[in-house]
C-alpha cells in the first residue's frame, strides 16, 4: 500500500537536522515532502567559552524562513530550553502554528511573554494525532526528566518516522504513567521506516536509574535530619520537585520557593496540575525567618553553580531572604553539566565554608539522568525495529557509538546515517541517502538584542582583547605639512597596570613618535602604509618586552 | 626528652602554607623555627576560566624574600608541576638550595634550562636525612603517579613534623617499592607532632587502583589490535609510559614519542634510569611512515585535550608526521582534569570523526587516580598517629572531608586545622592555634615575561572587552576656540561587525557630534566632563538599541 502511494508521489522525504549533530543542544529537525514541511523541535544551547560574550545560541533559521510557505507546523517533544529555547526567534520570523503537551506549551507560554509575543499553542495529549500537510503526527507517551515528554510517530508518503525525542526508560516514573510500550510496540510491527534517536547517552552502559531511587536518597535525608534543607534542582524536573514536596509534606516541612525560574515553572506546572501541593504548604521565600529550621524546605535553581542563580547568590551572601548559616543542609540535586564542574565546585566550596552540610553527586545518588544508557537504547531500537536509522541529539562519539549499538543488534550498517547539521537525508520507500546538498546549519549567535550580528570576526576581536588587551596609540597629523600636531599618545586596556608600567608606556610612545616622525621626513602620504609602520614597530617592541602580543590599534585624524 | 627542649628553646614552629590551600596546585608551604625557614614544594597551577591571558599562576613569593637569609632550602615531594613548576621564578627572586630525588632534580633541572638558569640542586635518596638550620628532613619512598615521589618527616624543635606530598597507596606499583610502611609506623610509633596530608581525593570513598590495573587493560588492547596505537598520557607518568614500552616490546611493536614534554621527560627518565627501553624499540616519530600499523605505537602528549598538544594537531590534521586514518587505534590513558572535559570530548570527537576507534576514561580502565582514597588516607593516618593534623592539597570541600574523616577515626577536633593561605599555626611541644597574623599569599598571575604585573583592574578590564568589545570615541579640538578639528569618529573592535551594521555606527558618530558640539557651545573646559557626557549619551544609546554594554573609550586631542 505505501509502496503504491509513493510510486504515485514519486517524490521523497527529505529529512534535515538544523541543529543538535555533533552537539548537545538546540535541536532541530526538518521533515520536507514536496511542499510541505514541520519542524520538530526548536531548541537553543548555551554558549562555549570560546563565545565571548554570547547569551545564548540558537539554530539557523534561513531554510525554514525561505520555504515559509511551506511550514505547515512545530511539533514539540517536551518543554527543555534546548527543546524550546528558540521558538520565540522563530516566531519573529515566521507565522507558523505549535503543537505539543500542556506542560511543554505552558513553558513555552512563559518565554513568549519575556519576549512580549503570543504564539498559536495547540494543545494535544497522548494518543492524539495531528494532520500537517501531508503528515499525520501522533504523540506517544515518553518518559523524560521533565514531565509531559513525547515522542512522534509521523505517517509520511514515504513511511513511518519516528522521533523519540529526549528519553528514558523508566518504569516507575514519579506522577505519571511509563512510557506506552504497547504502542511502540505495535507501530514497529506496523513498519517504521526510519527512526531518530535520542543518544546523548548512548556512551553510557548499562541503564539510568528510575527517579524513584532519587526519591528514595532524598526520603532518607528527610528523615533523620533537623537542619533546614536547601535543595537544588532543575526548575523543569518537575517530577523531582514534586518529590520533594511530598517528603517535605510526609516530615511536616512547609516549603518556599527560590529563583526566578523555579518559581515560575512551579506556578505553571500546578496552574495545570502537573503539581500536586495541599494547601498550606507552600510559603513566600521572604516570610521564612520565623519557621524553625526542621519545619522547613527551600527548593531552589542554581544546581548548575550559574553565578548568578539563587543558590550561587545563597553561597556568596548575597541572597535577600537566605542566610547559609552552620547546620543548615544543602543538596544539590543533579549532576554537572559538563563544563560546569567548576562553577559547581566553587558554590560546594563557599557553602562548606559558610559550615554548611552540603550534599552533592560526589557524595551521594541525588540525581539521575534523563537520558537512555546503552540499554535502553536497545530496547527502543528492539521495539521500533526501524528499516533505517539516524542517531540524533550528540556529539559525534555518541552518534558513533549509538550506530555501533545499532549494529549489534543486527542492523544493517547501509541503512544507519550518521549526518551532520544542514545534511539532507533522502528517503524513499526503498532507499535512504544522505545528498551532496547543504542546508545553512550555522549556529546563530545571540548577543543582547542582536541575532546573528556577532560573527566569527568580532569573536576573533573578543578573543584577542580577552587574551593580552589593547593598545591604542592616537595622533593628530596635518598631512599636507606633513607635521604631528598632537600626540603620539598611547592608551592601553587590559594589557599592563599603567601606573606601574609608566616606563614601558613612556618607551612605547618615543617609538612610535620616532617611526611616525620618519614615516613624514619620508613624505609618506599613504595612511595604511603609516598605521602598519606605527603598529610592526610597536608589536614588536612589546613583544620583545613582555612576550605579549595586544591588538594594536593605531588611530590618526587627520587637521 | 622533646618537652626538654621545647623549654629550653621555648619558640614556637610556624607552619605557612602559601599555596595549596582552597585551591588545586601552586603547592608550598614554610616551615619557620626562629632563624630557620625551609620550604617544602614550590608548584604552580594553572589559569581558571577568568584570567583571560594569564599563562600560569605561581605563589606568593614576598614572605621568604622579605626573610631570605633564613631560608636554609626547598624540599621536594615529587617532580609534578604543581609542586615544582615555580621553582624557576622563585630561583630568580632568592638563591637557595634544592633537595630532591633523581628524577625530580631531573625534571627541575629542565625546567630550569627553559629559563636559562642554574639552580643549586641536591639529590637524596630514599633514607637520607638533610640538615637545615634546625631542621633534619628525612625522605621516605612513596608512591604516587609519578617515579620517586617522596613523603618528608622533619625533625624540629617541637616535634616531627610529617607531609605526606601527593600519594596513593600502590602496593604493586610498576617499576618500585611500594611505600616504606616500616619506617611510616615507626615514626608513629616514636610520636609525630604534626601530619600534613595530601587530601585531593578525600571525597572519594574507598580506594584508588593499582596502577597494575591499568597495565592489564592496555595489554589487552595490545594484544588484540592490528591498528596503529596512538596513546596519550601525561609525561610525568613514568611507570604508565613504562607498561606502554613493555606491553609494545612484547607484542614486537617499534615506539616513537610525540609531544616536547613527552620527548624531554622520556630522555630524563632514561638518562636517569627511570625508564628502560630495550635497544632498537625507539624509532623516530618522523621515521614512522614505512612501519606497518600493527608494529607501531606513539606515544604522545595531549591527554587533557591541550589545544596546541601533539595529539590535538593530529586530531585537527595538523601534525607533521602524524596522519589519522581509518583503524587507527587511539587510546587517551587519562581522566579529564576537572575544567579540561570539554577540550577533551573535542579532540575525541575530532579523532572519531577521522575515522579512528577511541578508547577514553568513559569507555574503559585507562587511567587510575595518583591520590589517595578514603580509605587510603585513613591507613596513612592510622600509621602515623599524629597529634595534630592539617589537611592540605585541595579545595575546601576536600579539607573538609578530610578532617571529618581524622574526627571518624578519633582524633581530637580540637586538634584538627584547616587552614587557609597565607595562615600561620603555631606549634609548640603541647600545643596548636592558628595565629591572627596574616602572610602574603595571593595568586601571582604570569603573563608572557610579566610576573605579577596583571592584576585585578586589568584582568577585569580584559573581561570586560571579551564580553562586548569596545567603542573608540576619537576626535581632535581646538579647546581655545571650542572647535573640533577632526572626527569625531567610531571605532569599534569586538562589538558588532561593522560592515553590516553601518546604520548603527553612523547614529552613534551623529549622537557624539551633537553631545561634543553642545559641549563646545556650553564652553565646557573640563576634558573629564567632556569625556562623561560622550561616554555616558553613547552608553545608554547603544544599550537601548542593542542591549549591549561594550567598554567606551572616549580618546580627545587637543590642537
Amino acid at each position: 500500500m505505501r509502496k503504491r502511494t509513493n510510486r504515485k508521489n514519486g517524490s521523497p522525504l527529505r529529512v534535515i537536522p538544523i541543529g543538535g549533530l555533533n552537539e548537545i543542544g538546540k535541536n532541530m529537525t526538518v521533515l520536507e515532502y514536496k511542499d510541505d514541511i514541520i519542524i520538530i523541535d526548536c531548541g537553543m544551547s548555551f554558549p562555549e567559552d570560546e563565545m565571548y560574550g554570547i547569551d545564548i545560541v540558537i539554530p539557523d533559521f534561513a531554510y525554514v524562513v525561505k520555504n515559509k510557505e511551506k511550514v505547515r507546523g512545530v511539533i514539540l517533544t517536551h518543554g527543555h530550553e534546548d527543546h524550546i529555547g528558540a521558538i520565540p526567534y522563530l516566531l519573529k520570523q515566521i507565522n507558523v502554528p505549535i503543537y505539543g503537551t500542556r506542560l511543554t506549551l505552558g513553558l513555552v507560554e512563559n518565554k513568549l511573554k519575556e519576549h512580549g509575543i503570543k504564539g498559536n499553542l495547540n494543545t494535544v495529549a497522548h494518543g492524539d494525532k495531528v494532520q500537517l500537510g501531508v503528515f499525520n503526527a501522533e504523540a506517544i507517551r515518553s518518559t523524560h526528566s521533565v514531565a509531559d515528554a513525547i515522542c512522534w510517530c509521523i505517517e509520511t508518503p514515504v513511511g513511518r518516522v519516528f522521533h523519540t525525542g529526549d528519553f528514558k526508560i523508566d518504569y516507575t516514573p514519579i506522577g505519571g504513567a511509563p512510557m506506552d510500550f504497547a504502542r511502540l510496540a505495535e507501530l514497529g510491527s506496523k513498519g517504521v521506516q526510519l527512526m531518530l534517536c535520542d543518544s546523548t547517552n548512548a556512551t553510557r552502559p548499562g541503564y539510568s536509574m528510575s527517579e524513584q531511587t532519587v526519591g528514595i536518597t532524598l526520603e532518607n535525608i528527610f528523615r533523620n535530619s533537623e537542619a533546614r534543607i536547601i535543595i537544588a534542582t532543575f526548575s523543569s524536573n518537575v517530577h523531582r520537585v514534586q518529590r520533594i514536596i511530598d517528603n517535605a509534606v510526609k516530615v511536616g516541612r512547609k516549603v518556599a520557593i527560590s529563583g526566578r525560574s523555579m518559581v515560575n515553572v512551579v506556578n505553571i506546572a500546578m496552574e495545570l496540575g502537573y503539581l500536586n501541593v495541599p494547601a498550606n504548604v507552600l510559603v513566600d521565600i521572604n516570610k521564612t525567618k520565623n519557621i524553625p529550621d526542621k519545619e522547613l524546605v527551600i527548593i531552589t535553581t542554581g544546581s548548575q553553580g550559574e553565578p548568578m542563580s539563587a543558590l550561587a547568590r545563597m553561597a556568596s551572601n548575597d541572597h535577600k531572604a537566605v542566610t547559609i548559616k552552620k547546620g543548615d543542609m544543602v543538596i544539590l540535586s543533579s549532576s554537572p553539566v559538563p563544563g560546569n564542574e567548576k562553577t559547581v565546585s566553587n558554590v560546594v566550596n563557599k557553602l562548606f565554608e559558610k559550615g554548611a552540610e552540603v550534599i552533592y553527586s560526589d557524595i551521594a545518588d541525588i540525581h539521575v539522568s534523563g537520558h537512555a544508557c546503552e540499554e535502553e537504547l536497545k530496547l527502543m531500537h528492539s521495539l521500533i525495529k526501524p528499516k533505517f536509522f539516524m542517531p540524533v541529539h550528540g556529539e559525534y562519539r555518541h552518534l558513533k557509538r549509538h550506530a555501533q549499538i545499532a549494529e549489534s543488534l543486527g542492523e544493517d550498517p547501509d541503512n544507519i546515517f550518521i549526518l551532520e547539521n544542514g545534511n539532507v537525508l533522502n528517503v524513499t520507500a526503498n532507499k535512504a541517502e544522505i545528498l551532496k546538498e547543504e542546508v545553512p546549519s550555522q549556529a546563530v549567535y545571540v548577543d543582547g538584542l542582536g541575532v546573528g550580528d556577532v560573527g566569527n570576526i568580532v569573536l576573533r576581536d573578543r578573543k584577542l582583547l580577552s587574551e593580552s588587551g589593547l593598545i591604542i596609540v592616537v595622533a593628530a597629523i596635518d598631512r599636507s605639512s606633513g607635521t604631528i600636531c598632537s600626540g603620539p599618545d598611547i592608551i592601553s586596556r587590559g594589557f599592563v597596570y599603567v601606573r606601574e608600567n609608566e616606563n614601558l608606556i613612556e618607551q612605547a610612545r618615543n617609538l612610535v613618535a620616532n617611526t611616525l616622525n620618519k614615516c613624514c621626513d619620508e613624505n609618506i602620504k599613504d595612511w595604511n602604509a603609516l598605521k602598519s609602520a606605527v603598529r610592526d614597530d610597536l608589536r614588536s617592541f612589546i613583544y620583545k618586552q613582555t612576550k605579549r602580543s595586544p591588538v594594536i590599534l593605531p588611530i590618526f585624524l587627520e587637521v
